[in-house]
């Protein structure tokens, strides 16, 4: 079994658990309040930011010079996907210029991003590809299981269109053969390193759904609105 | 006003929460279950052996040789008192050899210490000690807080004078110096950055209390547990 | 004065110095024997591989969105450039696989991507951007200079064009107007060390000349032959 | 075949031109131009301000807490060793405070620890330890060598007595052993990598004697003084 599918086998829990996940059933099915989405989008704009900083840090731990192009490459796309995608969002759920300026990371956020940083300042590419690769695959399985859906909202329409498209299965699948290809070459310790970094980002993503779904806020910053 | 005081000043909201817990309070009056406590001692000892990485770090970022000595000194500071406050801890809560090799940080332990090395890879000397500080600072406050408790849990007595007492006391006051002095020598932007990293670092002690008293999982694994 | 004009200005007579050097003059007038020039194309290529992960990183420590897609976008260049100027060139020069397979960086090229690491890794983006900066600035003022030469050798010809169009100038003062505009925001002591970084690569600029010019070997190894 | 053992047979003849180098012969017997050692010394003292930062990040790479501690001991005893040996040094030879203001790190020197934080930022444990051992290791293979010889000049004795000591080879010992751990648990393209870090530094202790022997300057610098 390649190395990629025992560790999808063995976060399949984690997986079902996102599949489940009321935050995507109501983006399925059209139920999911819009005030979610919104948190989500302004979330996920910071966390693709960032995102594009560890593909590059990635490029940086390359030990070829076509893999580094091709996280550069992959930097770029995830620039662009952010523009397209979350500024079309950011006009039509009106997110206004002062909600940018005062945007603060979620812990879940900040916490999976950090994460991230950690595998690639600590690790090599192994340990960067293994951490990215659950953001898109598991964003991948999602548009591909709710293809057939069709909700009323028409931004729900679209994202689930965007994830489940051809050109994206294609970025999953390199990054996937990659991490294969790297799997072969390194020894028990680094796989099990690297499932671990996988694993985690697993996680990330189910509580990123929570997060959105329950508005998140920093545990202080609760107390102190609370009193 | 010294930048330190500034950052005590803007974060004292979430310093009470840190007093007010719980779980700070059980370990005051000896209410606090000893599963709790047990499961803190644990996670603790993990977070500490990164907390000396990240000082290491420290050191190689420093721009002074007598600064790097003095962070590395405080890293082996951190592994002799982890030697002898959490080995000692470890033996009286009858915490196995088994559960050593089975331990897994928690959600908050695991994202407290990202944080860390996200600040420390990049960011330069000040971000990591304004990272790092609170953990040094807020257990020194609330040692002091609870000097004249006097719980009938004898490792609640130990665990209150080890980080009420002069020598930890002299540690702390060692890098909040530290601290101010590459504070006034960096820009607004820095300033605010190092403020960013300080006030995560809090948000993060008030978490982990937290984590310890609700003996927290990961979201996917207590799912798992419940079907 | 800008701060981009100080540097050039402060290390003028190490661009002096590489403006007159004779490999350089050897390009122009194309007395520059062919085995220094074939050692440089294939230290050259070691260079750019390892200068575009340092672009990487430079995205990677970028602290928005748009200036770390844009470095991402250097670092593909770089690729593409390598791809185009360096593969062309080893056809042309006969450079075999057996010699790509057996390559070892000379002593200059790996002091050189080093110091490039060094700079990047330890310090933040505008340590990065200083430190690759002269590649940029010094090829295009030398492509400038050389623009009248026609010497006989028709690569050293191309070598002369691609250095001097405007595509590779508007590159130079894209990374020239991010250098000012960090300069600007930035300490005292940071542009005393970015000027550092910058001042070390002008004159590993000038020793990368004189290494492909004296075909430049490791010491010991040296030893070792002549014994 | 112990990894160590490999590393140091196929590196012989680089150690053999450390031994053979008129810097080495000089302090045996006396003939070393003091101004040679009074350069190098400040060289060492710049090199091992950044080679106490390497063991830092060292303690950060390590995965066992104990290795932590162990690298921040060593790091620390770089510190006094500087402390004592060169300021010491510094002293009997006169180096004035406006000397050790203006001090710039000579090619060498700088491109020597510019390999160590490239290894060390980029690599694992093992790659910080192949990179570092030399500087120990040569060092060690000296001071026993010299140690029957008498020169005039009580400096050189001492330097003599502080490198071929007990407390040295234990030292060296450790990371000699530290070195074939990791070596046993990686892959084979670990250890080659680690061999080239480790063979690339003795490259730099050839090259740190010829630095001193010379009074080494930056090619602009000695260029602009001739004209």
């Amino acid at each position: 079994m390649k190395f990629s599918e025992v560790l999808r086998k063995e976060t399949d829990h984690i997986w079902e658990a996102n599949f489940n996940h009321p935050f995507i059933k109501g983006i399925g099915d059209g139920t999911l309040p819009i005030k979610c989405f919104r948190y989500y989008v302004m979330q996920d704009a910071y966390y693709l930011s960032h995102f594009a900083r560890i593909q590059s840090l990635g490029g940086t731990k390359a030990s070829d010079f076509y893999t580094t192009s091709r996280m550069a490459a992959h930097a770029q796309g995830t620039y662009e996907a952010e523009l397209e995608l979350h500024r079309n969002f950011s006009e039509r759920l009106n997110i206004t210029e002062e909600e940018h300026a005062n945007f603060k990371p979620s812990p879940t956020a900040y916490a999976y991003t950090s994460h991230l940083y950690r595998a690639a300042y600590q690790g090599h590419l192994g340990d960067v590809i293994a951490a990215i690769l659950p953001c898109y695959w598991i964003y991948q399985e999602i548009g591909e299981k709710l293809q057939n859906y069709n909700p009323d909202e028409p931004i729900y329409q679209e994202w689930i269109a965007a994830y489940g498209g051809d050109w994206f299965k294609k970025l999953v699948d390199e990054q996937i053969n990659r991490l294969d290809e790297i799997a072969e070459a390194v020894t028990e310790i680094d796989r099990e390193r690297m499932k671990e970094h996988f694993t985690i980002s697993c996680q990330y993503e189910l509580a990123f759904w929570e997060m959105a779904y329950t508005l998140e806020e920093w545990p202080a910053q609760a107390e102190k609105l609370k009193s």
